[in-house]
């Protein structure tokens, strides 16, 4: 049986700061064996850049995930096809930068993640991830039946539709993007857990991640608004699956929720628009 | 204590049996003060209908809230102002038929009830949600703090960001739209319990009531088809929200999920496009 | 050189009967090679049956594009294998039934047409219809360079994009689905002439070829409502493009706008929801 | 018979030395009496500044309108208040700063200038355009029945639909945001002007305005890229009203389109991110 512990969209440094503290803890504890987290609002909530996936890499992340956000700081196009553990969505058009699966070896087995996007009100518009996914899965399954999916979208029914529609092919599927934990983890009639949405590793006195006020503001006035990363307590949210590896089926799907306290005052947030 | 119910979208024939069969139980079991069920989806699907109207208020439903599909069965549109238990949401322009509140008596005080529809991609266009709600709690308020709200809407920032706008205004905020419950109840700072997504009551094995295998294609061909309501047994998903009368704050909250399995065979659903 | 006119959306049965009347008479008065014309909103304003298709044709009109309407008549789902002459959009995924080009020929040499749609905000989501055409456009020009693209799209940006893109590659784009003329006429550096829409073919006092009333009603109560095709006079909107034979390139476009006035009070239109 | 000039979205600097070495020599030799341009893009592609404004101003325009980017500069949200002839879209919630209509004195008269925001696919959501309209042609035509109208939108039918609905109310109704002029100029069955969209003030050899290599290369593969105001010959591009003074209707619309030559090698524009 293999254990794995994904972890929903990771929110700038305090979302950082919590998953590299907790990570390494949790695998020890709750003898996790393969952890793949969300990454695309890592660097200050906008995208990821080299050294954060670095980071995170190093405290035994094995794959980071993404979404919409994947290219926000421009460092990351020219980095991402030297690190291969860092996913785009699969469903950009040939010859896009980076890759959006990857087979990794574990002391348990091959293990397979991929990382695609929905286009319901997403934004840009991608190639069809229904049969982008399709042609993706049968290579994957060529090497390893295990296969963990983070599908990223807005709605619940295009994200519902990829779990059903990979039901009986891969081991589980998780949505990330809305950073709003569902509460309908289950395994389907075909052996593939789901959970609609794994919801963030960022501050929970938040909207999404950021600052409340801020956000309220924007729906009130309708004016743009700066909305910096908010601080405190931080929710860890993801699922953890376990699955059995001949056959790749899961054995069981757990909502994950932990929340970690900074040891100290959080430092200032930088300043939102920068790339750090 | 005031326990109020409140449950998600009832999806068609399926979800309205299962509402109407299980509530007087719940109530009694539960030891349920006042319940509250999202209605839009209850004819088929597609809005609801005078006599759908009529059966669920009949089965010891108080409140029957709404969304985007108030209008699907054109009967309702007449029908709207004869029942005001039966809302729309509250931002429509001025004159539109129907209310988007109430306050009703009952034995644990009165009790105000109202919908209020989000506008980040819903259609149609409404007027702003956030300033609507906060002049009709001012006047919901007159006459009692114990005050539910369902705020309809797609997107979890603009349902939080609402939930937290009005926590320590009423008493409870429950989203629907998504038919997907959510992992997030909580109580806000101020005493407002809130839940992102109170999920739906229809077929478990569906794609958001509807038939799995229809979506699936409509995602794999973008070509239009028929999505049927699905049938089999039915999840009951919404939340249960304790009320302190003379304050309104909110004591606890517990989603609520519940399964259950029609007696027998259920009759063939109706054509998909028919308005009952 | 050779003359080809092109037609923007045909609305319901007075567009139907404008183009059928006037496109003969037309060919004969300005010489006309070639007529194309887009037809998504023949029937009723919603899709196009076999039937009208036939009758299309038969008046004189060698290809037939049409966008997001195409399915909504569904007789034409088995229909358009068997009619070449009648394109969707290119950029379906592979197995959709009909095809998004076609090259047939002329007395003055092939003609190639090619039909393709935008995505920013049209509905379905379909393939990126840069790559798709920028393929498509090497197939055609195998066997001809007077070629003619469609562009079905909402933004100015994306249908000028197209364009631009297109340059020295096709004999002419023009845009539709926005029902309303561009003053933009031009030809392109490379030799491409373009109008960034079209325009339609339906009644001159409407919104769109629809009833006036509905559509201001609408956007006044957010309610739904039917909107009948217009009555009265038709205008026929469109570009005329000469093209240079031997290299596709274009020698001139020019608008065209031409009033047709119907001999005799025209039929009440069929019910807005009827598939004729 | 008061004539007034209306010109679209101002283009970043390209477009501001255009219009500002243009609009003084047109008033001149075509006998304008009256100026309106919108200014949401003129600076350097994103909103307005208060020297800009201020440029403009001097150079003969009597009312500058915007739209959508009116908020991108943030020195514009103090200055608006200080500064009525600069507009904001009227359909902003109560309390917003500026203002969305404006009344002047003129030789020939009292001119009143409005400018609304549509709804459709635009961003932010703003209250109901055709409401607030309503009420505010009433306001505005208890001090004169000379108004012109901005309607800042993205769809055809919803800024028809704004034309139709104000026919009889208002001299004229020019939209704007799609920065490609229509060919649709009419004068309504009630004496309202109506041009579906203006088109902009921007350079000829660009996409919009922008640069056309950036805007495509954004459509080919879905990721981020900076879009340059482009340079070369400019076109201006509006409409020319003939107003009736004491009826306040309509006597004629002729589309506008100037191309004008800058002088010498325009400076390199600042770097797009930068707000001057
Ligand atoms: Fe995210
Ligand atoms: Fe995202
Ligand atoms: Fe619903
Ligand atoms: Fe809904
Ligand atoms: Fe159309
Ligand atoms: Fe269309
Ligand atoms: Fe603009
Ligand atoms: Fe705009």
């Amino acid at each position: 049986m293999l254990k794995l512990l994904f972890l929903g969209d990771v929110v700038g440094e305090p979302g950082r700061r919590a998953v590299i503290e907790t990570v390494p803890r949790l695998r020890e504890e709750r003898g996790i064996d393969f952890v793949v987290v969300n990454g695309e609002n890592a660097a200050n909530g906008r995208g990821i850049t080299p050294k954060i996936t670095i980071d995170l890499l190093r405290c035994g992340i094995a794959v980071i995930t993404s979404g919409d956000h994947i290219w926000d700081q421009k460092e990351i196009v020219p980095f991402i096809d030297t690190e291969p553990r860092l996913l785009r969505p699969l469903n950009y058009p040939a010859n896009t930068p980076g890759a959006g699966s990857i087979v990794l070896e574990t002391p348990k087995g091959k293990v397979g993640v991929i990382n695609v996007q929905c286009r319901t009100f997403m934004n840009p518009p991608l190639e069809n991830p229904f049969l982008a996914i399709d042609a993706e899965v049968k290579r994957v399954r060529e090497e390893t039946p295990i296969i963990f999916v983070d599908v990223h979208g807005e709605t619940t029914s295009e994200k519902i539709a990829m779990g059903r529609f990979l039901d009986g092919k891969v081991s589980a599927v998780c949505g990330t993007h809305t950073h709003t934990q569902t509460a309908d983890e289950q395994i389907f009639p075909g052996g593939t857990a789901f959970l609609c949405d794994a919801g963030m590793c960022g501050p929970s006195e938040s909207c999404l991640g950021r600052e409340i006020q801020p956000i309220i503001e924007r729906f009130l006035t309708g004016r743009p608004i700066l909305y910096p990363v908010a601080r405190g307590p931080v929710k860890l949210l993801g699922a953890i699956v376990e699955i059995d590896e001949p056959t790749g089926r899961a054995l069981s799907i757990e909502r994950f929720s932990h929340v970690y306290e900074p040891p100290e005052p959080a430092p200032a947030p930088a300043p939102v628009t920068t790339a750090k």
